[in-house]
């Protein structure tokens, strides 16, 4: 349990926003926030109540893994539009703790190197060791996101894939890393205002790119395959979250609470101290 | 210039700190404040106004290699004794900014691998790219710190490589990489506090290693080590800082300044738009 209950939780987020068996994408508003009762400032307060106890956490996580190398790790996999705040979830939700047990990576446009092998091969090298947060800031999913909307493989290629990261993620839960995935949801009207933003203010030009217009173009079929990759991924090891993230403070508190629900669930411990406590006090006082 | 005018200094630290002819480091006093008029409530301000100027400068310089991959990166180079608070420098010092923009490496005992290579191979690895703000908790120091006081390698060899360092140092600082060096500077007695704390704390325990007080009985051929790479590796075109660390509030602050100082001396620009501004609105308005 996170002190949730000292929050303006009225529902668990983990439960509401999971995607279950039926789960129908155009049935979620972005523009909610469920579950959670009070208003952006309360959400605010809440966020920072939430780092501290992320934080705890996280130390403690790191701590075991130094004595023990079978310590679980946690791996944040986000997705979505552009635009829809994963930067915003890196900086605000995970960058609140020590960057020193932190394992973020952002997969953009593959390599040739990596092209010459398949598509789970550079995801591999990014799998966060014992004791770490992981951050996939886009992830194998491009693979049957993009790879699908743009046919940048073959169907029976993007057929295949999909098995086969239900199997790398059950690998993968099966020798100690939790994953929550995430995919923030925004609508197709929000994503306009916040690309507007961005062409009106010089400094914010760098985070426009042309081709996130072209992007938005193919909105539907984007979320055509989103909804494919929920029913055909959502297992039960590493289930889907589909956050709407109209709202920037509902969505970072809500992955906030998703996190803290993992890392609660590995319960992670001080390690006991692998040497004699009382000896070494009387070789540090002989110096 | 940083706004330090509008901080607690009464002299410069990147000044104050810098290893130049005839350097000493006998002479530096660890519990010392060299160049800071304020206490420590003063400094716990001054570094928080002075995380916000990280935080612009970061994002900028981030900001600027998108478009232009010439962008400068700054690397930051923390050597110390255990204990004397590197890993308090990365997270209140560089953790307050986006982790997006950060590489961090913390380089520990080599790896067979690693050792069946140059002392530099692995150094090279975690360059950080354009833009980027590198943290190397340790270094390509340790082999000539460690490597000489534990005779890690032969005599012929240490000797050789502080010229490697210097070159490698000199390409990096010709190809756009500012170099900011810091040696965290603590007292013997304050050494021996800090690891009495881990021992007597179970949330502590894991920090303490039963080598730190086999190195402690080296310390002052560690000090030698370190006068000698300070003699032959403070170059020009990478000083080092040698920073008191016995308060741990100066130590972050002094980072801070020197940190801050190298970020305003690339003086990162926003960069102009690569794409047709009025063209790229009527673009997303039309979707």
């Amino acid at each position: 349990m996170t002190a949730r209950s000292q929050k303006h939780w009225n529902g668990d987020p983990v439960e509401l926003l999971r995607v279950g068996e039926g789960f129908r994408l155009a049935d979620v508003d972005p523009a909610a926030t469920p579950g959670f009762g009070g208003d952006r400032s309360d959400a605010e307060q809440d966020l920072q109540a939430g780092a501290a106890e992320f934080d705890g956490l996280q130390e403690r996580l790191y701590a075991q893994s130094r004595e023990n190398p079978r310590t679980p790790s946690l791996l944040l996999v986000l997705q979505a539009m552009d635009s829809a705040g994963k930067g915003g979830i890196v900086r605000h939700v995970i960058g609140t703790t020590d960057p020193q047990g932190i394992h973020l990576k952002a997969f953009k446009k593959p390599t040739e190197e990596e092209l010459a092998h398949d598509f789970l091969w550079r995801i591999e090298r990014d799998v966060p060791e014992a004791g770490y947060i992981g951050v996939f800031d886009r992830s194998h999913y491009e693979d049957v996101l993009i790879g699908r909307v743009r046919g940048l493989a073959e169907p029976d290629e993007i057929e295949r894939r999909y098995g086969a990261i239900n199997d790398f993620e059950r690998r993968l839960t099966e020798t100690g890393t939790r994953i929550v995935k995430v995919m923030l949801h925004i609508s197709p009207g929000e994503q306009k205002k916040r690309l507007s933003q961005r062409l009106e203010r010089p400094d914010k030009h760098w985070k426009y790119h042309p081709g996130d217009v072209d992007e938005r173009q193919l909105w539907e079929r984007y979320m055509d395959a989103y909804q494919i990759v929920f029913d055909r991924t959502s297992i039960g090891a590493a289930p889907w979250h589909v956050v709407p993230a109209n709202k920037k403070w509902y969505a970072r508190l809500a992955v906030q609470e998703l996190v803290l629900e993992a890392l609660e669930r590995i319960d992670p411990q001080w390690p006991a101290a692998s040497f004699d406590i009382e000896a070494e006090k009387k070789r540090l006082a002989a110096t």
